[in-house]
């Protein structure tokens, strides 16, 4: 772990860093593999899967038997917590709906936005070590409250082509439409362009490795939207004196096991906390069952010291962390201060993996500074907003003319027109 | 203009079709001229000033003696037009201020969702033959409401290196803190770069060509967001016998009369209005300043008869239209069934126009199909939404266990820890 003490803030930059990617070479797969989809639909699929996950596919959906057999073999005490976990969220999310406000803007204009599902939907779970049900919970709960009529879910099979239980069960459990057993590029290919099975989506969400990355950025240029571009997952630990170093420590290793890649970095205004958080990290990794990744990204993480709360988090606003933790004395004042961040986590009692799971807030987040400019996941992302307008007669005589000498200056005299012909009617 | 009676359902797809476009060729060039901005800065960016608008710059900012001449040079009744106008779309967008609205999900577990707004914003106003003074407006207004700490205005000089003084005063109004004499390729690369005199930009937002649309495109490599990408305009006017020949035709060519390849559509359930509607396209196209413009987008305009007005709104949706007029009896029964569009305008006295200028509604729309998935520039679109979350020891209790057997179940022990170590202090 780095120890960096009062840092000028001209190195900042330097200090905040991550690591950059170049994607040329993917984007050349990527387009190869799409443009075999086109032409061959589920066999295209089902010939990737084969390559990249080593399973023989027949069917690419998941059958109603599977979801069945799926039901029996996830643990009660599972299943309840997963209940539990989706009643907060879904309680968060349908906290989030929008109601039309309509504004005469002008006697007779009337002016209103309103909020539409986006119909077809593609959700994608990745596969790998940790079967990530709380990513089903998260992507498809607020498709299904916002009213999407097409909920698709992509997530690879194992080398004998199943899908863990705890996925199945949970995506059936709130609804989703389709279940595709397909990975990485080709099922973000699938979900773009549609196959025999499954119909084009308009917007795919979900985390991913480089490949379903690269592949979602160049499926924008085929008319789907995405959520965000995603990256290794990242968090800050703001913390003053009132800060305890084990808590500390233990949400830095949530961070961390989560990939050799994962950003961590703990700002404190306490010079005795960088060595107390040091040691405890180094006791709480020696146990950890994934402690080969977590050790990775401790070893590139960083412990900063400053001078004041008031630098801190003007770091921290540098950073725009996915995660921020603020474990100090008067959380909520610096609450107020946060400019860039995904998921903010307030108190010594508020661990990051709260969000992760249950507490109700989406885990589908911004990273790589993209906080900056991108919100994460929430009810809004699957929905998209229509303005509205109802002028009356009187209106168009209120506005008519501020339009006729708008449009006229900008040399566009047929939109002069639409309104002159209606007013000498 | 095409005329199509009650056309089969599975032919709509083919008669909706868009005309594509292939951007790989541009891609090479914008990534040329990004690679010389990288290292060239303001001099890189002057260099294709020259080559593409034939102007010498020496500052690319606009000088505060440019923008006092430019305020003289403007007419006084454009001015009074454009303060209406502004009054209108602020009013509107202000309207869109989202208030924090805390859930308690579990007891002790408090959730809410803030808005920030995004630090620093582009926005790019195209030039060409007319000035787009009003999407300095759309743009602008917004930007300013969310609380936006840069705004950096990127035009087009004209050959004798100047800006257009309609477009500085309304600039200069509204308080955008930078204006850059650049357009196309290469005021993409300044905002996405940052020069010697502008810093890089989280976020591009406003319309462009070809050039403008793949740089923006190209942009988000490079860590920037954009607003959504954009394509020639288009509108669709639904109409049954109680719309009026005259009026739609004055809006079809409002719409025809800003590009070529602009997308014009009519459906109707009223036979008559097919021919009456042809009739008044050609009698007022006759004497339109851009008739030759208008004209080309008429060739490829198609009228359309359809039996009810649940299959026009039915075909509305699938063609997903950047404008909708909503021309019938019972317009607000129909606006409810409205699934896909940018902006809707409902009534016999809503002309289109209303919304590009002056009622208060964003004209900063999603074309090319994407309103099945973006929504148009409003306020959120300056803003970025950060979930926060409180959880009280008493809370961590409550929710703790659920999250110790979902992280364990997904194999991350570190995340279970983060709770246990906290519950067992």
């Amino acid at each position: 772990m780095e120890k960096i003490f009062n840092p000028d803030k001209a190195t900042w930059s330097e200090i905040l860093k991550r690591p950059t990617k170049d994607f040329a070479e993917v984007e050349t797969t990527v387009s190869e593999i799409f443009a075999e989809i086109i032409k061959g639909g589920n066999k295209a699929v089902n010939k990737y899967t084969k390559v990249f996950d080593k399973a023989d596919i027949g069917d690419i959906l998941v059958s109603e038997t599977e979801i069945k057999e799926a039901s029996k073999l996830v643990d009660v005490k599972l299943k309840d917590a997963i209940k539990t976990a989706k009643a907060n969220i879904e309680k968060f999310h349908e906290s989030q709906v929008v109601v039309a406000k309509p504004v005469e803007t002008t006697d007779g204009v009337v002016c209103w936005q309103e909020t539409r599902a986006i119909e077809k939907v593609g959700l994608y779970i990745p596969g790998g070590s940790a079967p990530l049900f709380s990513s089903v919970l998260m992507l498809a709960i607020p498709a299904k409250i916002a009213g999407c009529e097409e909920i698709v879910l992509c997530t690879p099979p194992n080398k004998e082509g199943k899908i863990h239980p705890a996925i199945l069960y949970s995506a059936e459990l709130i609804g989703v439409t389709k279940i595709v057993k397909a990975g990485g590029i080709q099922a973000i290919g699938a979900l773009t362009f549609g196959t025999e099975s499954i119909s084009k989506v308009d917007k795919i969400f979900g985390p991913g490795n480089q490949f379903v990355t690269t592949a979602k950025q160049v499926a924008t240029k085929f008319g789907v939207s995405i959520d965000m571009p995603a990256g290794p997952s990242e968090m800050l630990v703001l913390a003053d004196s009132t800060a305890k170093a084990n808590f500390v420590a233990s949400d830095l290793l949530s961070q961390a096991e989560h990939g050799g890649d994962s950003q961590v970095i703990f700002v404190t205004t306490d010079k005795n906390l960088i060595s107390d958080v040091e040691k405890e990290v180094e006791k709480q990794i020696s146990v950890l069952p994934r402690r080969d990744v977590a050790q990775q990204a401790i070893d590139n993480s960083k412990l900063i010291f400053v001078d004041t709360v008031e630098s801190a988090i003007e770091l921290s606003n540098e950073y725009a962390p996915e995660h921020l933790i603020i474990a100090t004395k008067d959380f909520d004042k610096i609450a107020m201060k946060v400019k860039n961040a995904g998921s903010v986590f307030l108190g010594n009692y508020t661990p990051e993996s709260a969000g992760d799971y249950a507490s109700g807030t989406n885990h589908t987040l911004p990273t790589n500074g993209y906080t900056k400019s991108y919100s994460g996941v929430n009810l809004n992302a699957y929905c998209k907003t229509i303005t509205f307008q109802k002028i009356s007669k009187e209106g168009l005589q209120n506005l008519g003319s501020t339009i006729e000498i708008m449009a006229e200056a900008e040399g566009l005299q047929a939109h002069k027109n639409a309104v002159s012909i209606r007013l000498n009617n």
